[in-house]
């Protein structure tokens, strides 16, 4: 086990009713930013229930409405204005993982001193930050108990991501009731979504750390059990709990704690967003077989081990386990929704040159827990996968 | 799953040197409490690692030492005469649970306003305390991930637990090689006394938490796993870095977010201690098998559970599999040289009227998952024990 600091100091509310728990929450006497995406809270009572609680703790607030999926910075410099503009100071966030983020990158913005661009781009550090907290309504990214942050600039077709302590949520409220709504393709998105989250910080090779892999599999275990019961309609309130409490465990810090990472499956789905617009989880779905065949070889130990812990896989070799474990996770995947490998999406032909080109021109540092994942093996992924 | 509300805000610096940390983890400017307890950090480095960290950071300290196993309020009230005489307002606590625990009884009296043993004995409300940070040496409470504290009265035989958000330890330092001069007894007990913690917030009933079973069983196997290693004198760095980090995630709030609780095992326990002066991990280790006898019925099917995830045993029935792990667990807990049982133990023969007689003068309220445990029920527990 390497040496590591494990701190996440977000306060998770959790269960259903938790939203009027908000209006305690809350600093008394804040202004706040009341921000959101495309308006489903307004058809789910999750707004109602906001305001309800905004108003039950005599608070003052402006709306902002229209943070999209893979949130723009063109758009959340209109956010900034405007909390600049009436002086709030406090951000609540409700929505999914692209609001969370987002508003992430507003509290950050908010008080930075100089082009906040240069947050993401230039990694800027982040001294401040105007205090969050958020209702989540999407299970998937984890960003209600993490202090990362992914914006895209829509002129220069960017995906960058950013962290710092300053944007820790102060607090987040996990209703599994607001989920109830949503559309199968984003709960099966979010399923895939936490699931690669975990494998990112699992799917390495073994460096005795036989507590983390144990929590690892307990997530992965437990998304693959609950998968069916989580995208049946009507909705199954404890399919819907356990999924937002993997998804907020897949990237809170603890899973990663002093074990090597990949990441690498993340990175290269950033561009394929960023080329083609497709679906963050979907890409992971894309990308993934790609990094699992050309980094057979390096984790195969750690594929073998997964397939016998969380699949039951026992008979074969390694090399038959972890080619078995690979093909139960494209089943999984499949069976929410969410196609895998390169050839389900509709990709421009020179997309892997495309990725690598991109990763030339801002010196992307060379990905994968052994760091060998540079240009030249993007393409390698991308033709593999 | 139950609502919850979950919130662990301690910054915990993890691995081989870490302890050099605390010259950045204590605010500049403070005058440190530096306390401990028998005086063993000044034979296996940790002494001289602390001094030259706050030499390094420049910090005024005063040190207190003596602070014994099931700290006493009496011994514990002297350093907070010592705090409050020399206007300290930081208390770095070195040691075990034991001075941890201790530590946060003194960080929340020294600015109490009343008498301090009501926060204990009237559960008096914490409303501040000083801040508090720590380096554990001996892996088995929990303490340093925690804000809960236990406190023994010697004129009185009482033992006495609080807990309060103002003493969550600011940050605790866990050198996996800061353990390596423990006696193996302190070893076993505290292999014992993690895994006891775990089995109060899991061996309950069914309550739809798929992903809180499998954490918990996360951590039961990876203790069951590591512990012959983790016994071996010389030690095993790896094992005691994982049971390190086990006997954290035992009792941080994570495993027992939205289930059930138990804990009939610890306060019946807690009254042996209080009696007869057995160590803490032991009691646990001699009452358990009398909650499990007695509440069989209630707790066979997770107990069934248990045997096949933890234990791998997945023949014959129900009654079978629980009766196989209850006695897997015996095995373990005598295999790092913990008696199980209350016969393995010196206590007056009158110990079931005794604890019984403490619970009714005290009106504790009933114990374990279903409420149910109380006088004349702790007695049937020690009987069966």
């Amino acid at each position: 086990m390497d040496n590591f600091t494990f701190h996440n100091p977000v306060r998770l509310l959790f269960g259903k009713g938790q939203i009027a728990q908000i209006s305690k929450e809350i600093p008394a006497g804040s202004r706040v930013l009341f921000a959101f995406g495309g308006g489903s809270i307004k058809t789910n009572g999750v707004y109602d229930q906001v305001v309800a609680a905004l108003k039950q703790a005599g608070l003052i607030w402006r709306e902002f409405s229209g943070i999209e999926p893979n949130p723009r910075y063109e758009t959340l410099m209109r956010a900034v204005e405007l909390a600049r503009t009436e002086k709030l100071d406090f951000i609540l966030a409700v929505g999914g993982g692209s609001v969370a983020d987002g508003c992430k990158f507003v509290a950050a913005a908010i008080p930075f001193d100089g082009e906040p661009w240069d947050i993401l781009a230039k990694r800027a550090k982040v001294r401040q930050a105007v205090p969050l907290g958020i209702v989540l309504t999407l299970p998937a990214t984890g960003s209600e108990m993490n202090c990362f942050s992914v914006v895209s600039r829509a002129e220069t077709g960017e995906k960058l991501s950013f962290g710092s302590p300053a944007v820790w949520p102060r607090f987040s409220v996990l209703d599994p009731e607001s989920t109830y709504t949503l559309p199968s393709r984003q709960v099966g998105n979010g399923i895939v979504d936490a699931f690669v989250h975990v494998m990112e910080q699992y799917l390495t090779y073994p460096a005795d750390a036989p507590l983390n892999d144990r929590l690892a599999e307990a997530v992965l275990a437990t998304l693959a059990e609950i998968a069916p019961a989580a995208m049946a309609n009507p909705p199954d309130y404890q399919a819907r709990a356990n999924l937002m409490w993997c998804a907020a465990m897949a990237l809170n810090g603890l899973v990663g704690s002093g074990v090597p990472h990949d990441w690498a499956t993340h990175y290269i789905g950033h561009e394929l967003t960023a080329i083609s617009g497709i679906d963050h989880a979907r890409t992971l779905a894309a990308v993934w077989p790609g990094i699992m065949a050309v980094k057979f070889e390096a984790k195969k130990v750690k594929l073998a081990q997964y397939a016998e812990r969380v699949w039951n896989i026992h008979d074969g070799s390694i090399d038959d386990k972890a080619r078995a474990a690979i093909a139960k996770t494209r089943e999984l995947f499949e069976s929410v929704g969410v196609p895998t490998g390169l050839a389900a999406y509709d990709l421009p032909a020179d997309i892997a040159e495309q990725v690598a080109a991109r990763f030339i021109a801002r010196n992307q540092a060379p990905l994968g827990e052994h760091g060998d994942i540079d240009a030249q093996m993007a393409k390698k992924v991308l033709a593999a996968a």
